[in-house]
């Protein structure tokens, strides 16, 4: 019998506790705890527990691969409590979405003869809390993970194991490649979404305005209702790669401000029609790992045909071509 | 019988077209044209128009209620093309996304006796052309109805007619106030989505980045994929605005630089919790009319509780409960 531990029974915690429980995994028991003693309850009554841990130090002590699924300025604390209490030869990892600061952490607070090996799903949802929990939300996705240096190949093959059984595709990457990746295509999304919100809704007349937002500033702001202590504790611990991405994107907006105070039609135009082909090859899976790549989703033309038209399909194949030269070359 | 007219059968026009035709009107002919032939002859495929016309200046002739529904900047040479060639006492309105040049164009090329509303459905889809045409997307959305000075009450209250068979409802404002209002909710959401893809895939490391990119990324980047052309027109023609608010968002985004840059945890805890409140807020749909306020949706705080779980619900009731209290001062 495998003892897992989940500490931090939110959103990540519980759905992961539901997909190994459902999983192709036997003989796994789960025990989970949370600071919010409603949070474990939900996660056991949905299916991720099958007990609950009085103390996170219980979890702990009773793991042979323990999962911290808090928000990121937490697994400090929780690294700290727990170091001294750990089985010899167990493996813990997290969840959190920046990992340079983790990484450091574990060097801290871990003893030797535990294997620490950071993890990072590539999944999530605007609503938070174990009664959002969904165990599909990992299928397809990449799962981030960044052994520590010394972690025994056993460990790695384990926790590899378990991302398969989520239907996720381990992804090895270092801690700092890392953040910055994800401060790119994670991070400065929800800031520009929170931003968006912020800025119109300040406007006295906002009451008015919002009258007129639809499903395009719906979707365009999906992210600023994600949990905002996940959202600052990633600012706290990927600041500079975040303030990086930060300033080339408010480079990106002041270039287009000038275009359009000028009223500069073909530039407007190359930099939309831009964006468009970036976004639609990156949709049509080019720029994913076959891996990754799910088998249903039909290839391009085929898929831009369903989502853009036969024009544009037309489009980004030719795009597509160069692209592969490019590569190839 | 109503003569319908239709130029411009991409998504909105087929999409319009079908809708009228599935709708409670009796006694409707619609017949249409595109410049691109093939979209003519598939929005009749789809049950949009009865008739395909051979040339605008043929399909204006015969129409009682004509609806310009090109990019924004062709609407200007269609009022041109076709103004002389209008039937006396016959209805002419538009969808384009900005309002103050249309009318203005409107004024220029449109004879006495022939009545001009703008129109503005607040509805859309990232997906363009009219194999994406879906009825559905007008429903429970805001229709814009801007009359320009001396329209009939007889063409407002038609036009008025067929926005409710749409199952929209009529919203009416002024020009320049819906070009500042749409600027901050439909204009700066895609300027934001299409920076958004090409700060980050201008990165040499984009390939790699790319991998990391999930549906937090996909929906923050939506409106990228809506048509680039829309995207230019709407910039040339809503240009002050829309550089107003981008200003306004810049500095929004450098505040939060800042507070990352000094790691000012509790100013970025309240930004976030502001963001995620205002939000909620106008996703519980607090800030729109009743009318537009669909009946199944569930009350605050029950629709609050699905989203966010009780917590913040019981937090947005709060909210809820100042707002009110704001409003009725």
């Amino acid at each position: 019998m495998n003892k897992i531990g989940i500490i931090g029974t939110g959103l990540i915690g519980t759905s992961l506790g539901i997909a190994i429980k459902r999983s192709i995994l036997k003989d796994i028991e789960i025990t989970g705890v949370d600071l919010e003693p409603s949070f474990s309850k939900q996660a056991r009554k949905m299916g991720a527990l099958d007990k609950v841990g009085r103390t996170m130090v219980e979890v702990a002590r009773g793991s042979d691969i323990l999962f911290i699924c808090t928000p990121v300025m937490v697994i400090k604390d929780v690294l700290e409590t727990v170091g001294g209490e750990l089985k010899k030869g167990c493996l813990v990892t997290d969840t959190g979405g920046t990992k340079l600061e983790v990484m450091r952490w574990a060097d801290m607070f871990l003893p030797n003869g535990v294997d620490f090996i950071g993890g990072h799903p590539m999944a999530g949802k605007e609503s938070h809390g174990p009664c959002n929990a969904e165990p599909g939300i990992f299928e397809g996705k990449a799962y981030c993970v960044i052994p520590k240096t010394g972690a025994s190949t056993q460990s790695v093959d384990a926790l590899v194991k378990i991302i398969k059984s989520l239907g996720s595709t381990p992804f090895f990457i270092d801690a700092a490649e890392h953040d910055s990746f994800v401060a790119a295509v994670s991070h400065l999304p929800f800031i520009v979404a929170a931003s968006l919100v912020n800025t119109t809704s300040n406007s006295p007349q906002w009451g008015d305005i919002s009258k007129l937002a639809s499903t395009g500033f719906r979707d365009a702001t999906r992210l600023a209702s994600g949990d905002p202590i996940m959202h600052r504790d990633v600012c706290l611990t990927n600041g500079d790669s975040i303030v990086h991405w930060l300033t080339q994107y408010v480079r990106q907006l002041e270039h287009i401000k000038e275009l359009i105070g000028s009223r500069d039609s073909n530039r407007l135009d190359e930099l939309f029609e831009t964006a468009f082909e970036k976004r639609g090859l990156w949709l049509s899976g080019l720029n994913f790992p076959e891996s990754i790549h799910r088998k249903d989703v039909p290839s391009v033309p085929n898929f831009s045909q369903i989502m853009f038209g036969e024009r544009i399909a037309n489009k980004l194949f030719k795009a597509k071509g160069n692209q592969s030269k490019k590569d190839d070359g």
